[in-house]
This record gives C-alpha cells, structure tokens and sequence, in this order.
C-alpha cells in the first residue's frame, strides 16, 4: 500500500441548529427536514458571501464531527433488513467524514445565512458552500436498495 | 480569532479522466460535461461499494489539488464582466479546495465505476462517492447571477 496525500482543512463558520442531539434529528425512510437554522461564517469570509442572496439553494458541505467510527459496510436507520456499502449511503461512519446537504436559502444578514433544511447539529463545522445549481432529470434518476426499501414498504 | 480546529482528509481513491490540463476541461457558462471516465477506489475500500450498482448518479467529493491560491470576492469564467463572492460561485479558489461533481453510472468493474460527466483532472484524489438520491423542485430553484448572465446573452 502506497502512502496516500492528506488534506488538512478548516472550518469556514459553524451550523447554528435547533438540534443538540443526534437522536432529535429525523432519520430513515422518508425522514423530512423543513427545520430552520443558520449557517455562520466566521467574520474573515463574509466577503465571499457576495451575490449569494440570488440563489434559492446552496449545497453546504460539513463535518460529521461527532463521528467516530467508520463502517465500510453496514446498516442504516432506512433499512434494518440488509447492510449496505457505506458509498451506497449517506452514514456518517464514512472514511472521510464528509456530509452534504441542500438547504433552501431564506435570507443573510451579514455573515449569517437563514436556510431551510438543516440537518445538521448545532455547532457543526461547515468546510464549503456552493451554489444548488442544477438537477438530474428525473426521468434518469434511479435511487438502487432506497427504492427497493421503499416498494417493500409501501412508501 | 479564535483558533479553528483541523481535519485532516486522506484520499480513498483517485479519478482516470482524460483531461491532463485544466485547460481542456470545458468551463464557463453552458459548459458541457459528458466525458467518460473512472472513479477508482483503493482496494480497501472495495467492500464499501457493494450495492452501490443501483443507483444512477453518484456525488462525487473531490479536492482542487493542483488550486493553489484562495480568492474570496473574483471573476469566474461564466461571468467576465462581474465579480462574485467564491461561495456563489463554484470558483477553485476556495478556502477549503473542495469540489462536487454529479456524475451518472455506468457500471462498475470491481474497485472502479464507469461513469459519464467527469469534469476532474486524471489523478484528481476523490474524498467521498454518496448516492444522488432527490433533486430540488425545479419550479423552486433560482440560478441567481447565473440566470442573469445567461439572459444577458440570450443563452
């Protein structure tokens, strides 16, 4: 096994969440997340915030700190029946604890962004933001043991 | 300033493109992406691939490993004549050089997934593969200065 690079990155601001608990935030099947929060970038990147506010989407990229272990195949919450490969899922006990998620941007105030859709925990480390640009036509979108779970169970 | 924590990411694989320059990567506005190419995991993280064949698109973290420079508030190849914040834009010169790319599936042969819609460098380190499980409703989803740089020239 050859010796791989590292990549050491920082946070750009940090999720101000409803959610103190993991087991508060909606998980598995058909688990909605329409909650509010807000996304703080610390006060040396608010520059880079400017012309965010034309845009109803941003794709924020985060950390599952509060994760510690990696399973490389396994169970999650949507199917208790049969584990799958952790890339075929979004566990957070992935090799690198990267999470993304799609927020509905609802204004900014300075350095600080209202969106809808949070699913993180309060003070989760944010890495990235980009703006939610396009969609996969959905008449090619196929979404693999998901559906399967979903056919099975009636969703 | 408050001293920030790290985290510190190591590649669980690496993309075959055949782009070898940035230079022939297609950018700006319109840009299309339907080149084929590889994802290519390390051998052990094989196992977290299982079941991955039913999905068919995949996002894709990646890392800007050959940007060197950050810039927060710049102009971008979609747009010569404005500026913009890097966070509404998809800029390389971001303060962590992270990169999503959405890619379809187009088989897997052991540790390596064909896909279509490679926009990386060959090399490029690949940090995360989750499934691209839901799109944001289209009657809901606002470009911002993308849009108005499209009408600006009719595109």
């Amino acid at each position: 096994m050859t010796t791989q690079p590292k990549f050491t990155l920082s946070p750009i601001g940090y999720v101000r969440s409803p959610y103190n608990e993991t087991a508060q935030i909606p998980k598995g099947l058909g688990a909605k997340h329409d909650v509010e929060g807000e996304l703080e970038l610390l006060p040396e990147y608010e520059i880079g915030l400017t012309d965010i506010e034309g845009f109803s989407h941003l794709t924020v990229v985060w950390v599952f700190d509060r994760s510690t272990t990696v399973e490389l195949f396994g169970k999650v919450p949507s199917d208790e029946q049969r584990p799958h490969g952790v890339f075929a899922t979004r566990s957070p006990r992935r090799p690198n604890p990267l999470a993304i998620t799609n927020v509905e941007l609802l204004g900014r105030d300075g350095r600080r962004l209202r969106v809808r859709g949070i699913d993180m925990l309060d003070g989760t480390p944010i890495l990235d933001i980009k703006p939610y640009l396009s969609n996969v036509p959905e008449d090619k979108l196929r979404r693999g043991w998901l559906a399967e779970v979903e056919a099975r169970k009636g969703k």
